[in-house]
């Protein structure tokens, strides 16, 4: 795949049922603006299924939908959002990430150019990645039946080792790592949506994860689980992560970043940025006498170049996460009951 | 995966966008109304990927969104559609399908027992076809954003021979054999949307395909391509794969059978049956010497038992499909040029 993708092309075209017939229009679209910006030799046999090679063993598997609203926002779009979301999930379960699908559901009314304009990021998204979108699918609705766009993409990745790196395998003592500041993600599409404007522009930190996870495993980092903080943040990654391994954690709040521009917004808005989405930032249980190797490794990537040890796992048997404060008073962490920032991913 | 799927529960609840969050509701969501018809042991570990044993070689990938309008139609629904549209095109690459995601895309206002309707379908479909749901994500849109219930479903199989069954191996003389009746799916679901009533109830063709093609395979049969009839129906499967090939076919109209609902439905709303979308019909392209027996198997099994042949490749060089009819007349098969059946799958 060439990272140099073609521009996108200008047009005053629309999306029309006709484009999900299966006809004569159908291929029209995926040849002048879906194929042009994500080809690669599989796509091009433009069979029901993609048949490619697999060293075996382990496989990894996943897909997540995408729903953002707006489509464009500072610092990305629903296509990266798509590609790199999927690479993520890939990475977090300590797999290098391969191949990926690629399936729309196009709103009547959609302007090919703005189908084009995602294309071409998802194209270079997956050459970043390192991986090839080898099969899809077009779907199209009726004007008021959708929103634009939604994207799914599934995932598969290769398991290079035999590691189970799962909630399961945290042990009491590993510390947890953050990667970066948080809650960038969540802020800059809210900003976008609700027009509001920062002295500091609010990018999203929507990135690909698998290069500083590919150099933890290969150096042999005792690393015991992964989570990417995606949709209800630092919190409800790590709230699921104690459930799952029946464990306590205990977080210094004043260890986790958050930069000056996020903290106003959540202020503003009256939002918890430990419940807010990032797209690329994750957490890594690592056990404690690798900690400054790990942090040493991914300080030498530019995604987890911030990356900083923010509490540890103190025991198993009780789930429960608790933040402390330099004043020294505790909050326990829970899941949301319900909705914080929706169609944020 | 148990094939007693648990009964779908009665509830008057609907989708909220907090159902989509991530947090609590969202964890209740798949604990109540998804999970429980689907679970199997990688599903239920609840990570960002199912790791997957996997014995190596080729793996076939594909995927499928479906945004079919009504959810229900006489003879199946969006979730049975959902397994065997993946499940099917993994087995016209030659794959046997192992691993299938879910990922949901639920309108707020959606009733809780549609959704668990629908998985319970799911969780059927997937025990039927041999495959495990092993991956999936659910997003919530608001109301008038999306149309009750859109589905993504991605498939992984094994390839567990070294043919190349894709239309490049189409060979001149290839026998074309056709599954079954044409049309039903496509006519189900319009006669459904239009509320039309017939003498004889029209059901979706609906079905899994995995099981005569393992067969074919396994018997050795000189097996050069495979195609699934869906949107488009049989003209455009064929006039696609006359394309991808450059080759020429020959059908015998008369030996196309549809069924007299079918006809019936078509004429009453203008339609042309070679256009109607399928969802458990298949062509197969064989050697012809392996023609009998390939029809032997076919219809050992109940969803090809009517198979026979209808045609052949005459030429490779010019793409052209051919349709001659008991009076020698000829009519030259195209893609429509845009939409005849909207959401149909």
């Amino acid at each position: 795949m060439n990272i140099d993708c073609p521009l996108p092309v200008d047009t005053e075209e629309t999306i029309r049922l006709g484009h999900g017939s299966g006809g004569e229009l159908s291929q029209k679209l995926f040849r002048d603006y879906i194929h042009p910006y994500i080809k690669n030799p599989w796509l091009d046999r433009l069979h029901d299924s993609a048949c490619l090679p697999f060293a075996g063993g382990r496989l990894a598997f996943t897909t997540d939908s995408f729903v953002v609203s707006p489509l464009f926002f500072p610092g990305g779009n629903i296509g990266e959002l798509a590609v790199y979301g999927t690479v993520n999930d890939l990475a977090m379960s300590g797999a290098r990430p391969m191949y990926l699908s690629c399936s729309l559901v196009l709103e009547e009314g959609l302007p090919l150019k703005t189908l084009a304009r995602v294309m071409a990021s998802m194209g270079r998204a997956a050459a970043q990645s390192g991986v090839q979108l080898v099969t899809g699918d077009t779907k199209v609705v009726e004007r008021g039946k959708g929103d634009g766009l939604y994207i799914n993409t599934a995932g598969v990745g290769v398991l290079e080792h035999e590691r189970a790196i799962e909630p399961g395998a945290i042990c009491a003592g590993d510390r947890i790592l953050l990667s970066g500041d948080i809650g960038r993600h969540g802020m800059a599409v809210m900003a976008s949506r609700e027009g509001l404007a920062f002295d500091t522009p609010l990018q999203s930190d929507c990135a690909p994860l698998h290069g500083p996870v590919h150099d933890l495993l290969e150096a042999g980092i005792r690393v015991h689980c992964l989570r990417d903080l995606t949709r209800g943040g630092l919190a409800t990654a790590l709230v699921e992560l104690a459930r799952a391994r029946g464990a306590s954690f205990v977080l210094q709040e004043s260890a986790v970043p958050i930069c000056a521009s996020v903290e106003g917004a959540c202020e503003l808005l009256g939002l918890d940025p430990f419940y807010v989405a990032n797209e690329g930032r994750f957490v890594v249980f690592v056990a404690p006498e690798d900690e400054p190797a790990a942090l040493d490794i991914l300080h030498r990537h530019t995604v987890s170049a911030a990356s900083r040890t923010i509490g540890q796992v103190t025991a198993v048997g009780r789930p429960d996460v608790v933040l402390t404060n330099v004043l020294g008073c505790e909050r326990l962490l829970d899941l949301l009951p319900g909705e914080q920032l929706p169609r944020i991913c």
